[in-house]
């Protein structure tokens, strides 16, 4: 089907490329591209450029940054004791919305799963155990995601962590707040019964 | 929510101005790009540069091409006697699947929408008039979408068009093929017992 000239066709091609992307949607993307104004088309382009060439790993947490460390990392307010081990960049974003947490993190960057071949050393593993094995590290918070992935990617953490003097916890799980009992499935309301708590 | 390295937040902005991509969606679109191989991510930044500079309108029906003509303009297999209206590139597509139209097209690059601030001038009206006052086009076939900006604009043109020699066709109405009598809506059946054919 070349009814597109061939540099629109590539576009298309590229937006495809993107996750959750399909080839219609990818069309749309690309008409409105060619739609726009030359210089924001342009702007567009150079911010992909921009971060790419800028945004890197923090060298501490491994958390996306345009400096050396991130702002985390950085920051003098923060506990460097404690350590919130996360999938990746945005769930730094989701625990530090909850302005709870004044400690550090750990960004894997991916979850051990073998059904995607992604292996503990596909993932930013090796540097959390070496962070800890260097020391000041006193608790290791797993807040990998409540599925099979994340359970299975905490559970290998904390059976490495065991050989240091570290205390590894991770994140509870429960009824959500606001949430119905009515409609909490049944692993759910499980685990918050395991987990119930003194009032 | 500052967390992000400001390339990083500069993509996301960008990704969120694209048609129907909210915030969420924007920053998965920019980790992903930031987590490509540095080629890769540069090679996209080129294909929308590339894009917005050889992409322009046909100089005869206003289709997307990289040179003066678009290929369906410039084939001689095409009766340029018969002009398909359509609101935008992407009905090019759809009518050239049918493989059954053999005449050429014109492109509005938009719909009368009062409700959105488009009126007349604002699409390829003009140009359309005069490739009709400049002779040469028996039928124009008037293909915008069967929704109220389709028929707006349809009439509209239509009704300028009616001074010079020339038919002005719609496309048929009716039941889709594969379709069924029991979930088409009222208004189709009503077009579709209005347009009946003899058999």
């Amino acid at each position: 089907m070349d009814y597109f000239p061939s540099a629109l066709e590539n576009l298309i091609d590229k937006f495809a490329m993107l996750p959750g992307i399909g080839r219609k949607t990818a069309q749309r993307l690309a008409f409105f591209m060619v739609s726009l104004p030359d210089e924001e088309a342009a702007a567009f382009a150079e911010a992909i450029n921009d971060a790419v060439s800028y945004v890197q790993c923090c060298k501490v947490c491994m958390n996306l940054t345009d400096s050396e460390l991130c702002m985390v990392c950085e920051s003098e307010r923060r506990n460097p004791r404690i350590v919130c081990v996360v999938p990746d960049p945005k769930g730094v974003l989701a625990i530090e919305r909850s302005r709870e947490y004044d400690g550090v993190y750990h960004v894997l960057h991916g979850v051990i799963s073998p059904m995607s071949n992604v292996g503990p050393d596909d993932i930013r593993i090796k540097e959390l155990v070496t962070r800890v094995c260097d020391g000041g590290v006193d608790e290791v918070i797993m807040a990998t995601n409540p599925d099979t992935e994340g359970e299975t990617t905490a559970r290998y953490i904390s059976r490495l962590l065991k050989s240091f003097d570290v205390k590894v916890t991770r994140l509870a799980y429960g009824i959500p707040v606001g949430g119905s009992l009515e409609y909490a499935d049944d692993a759910t309301l499980m685990r918050a019964i395991e987990g119930r708590m003194e009032m």
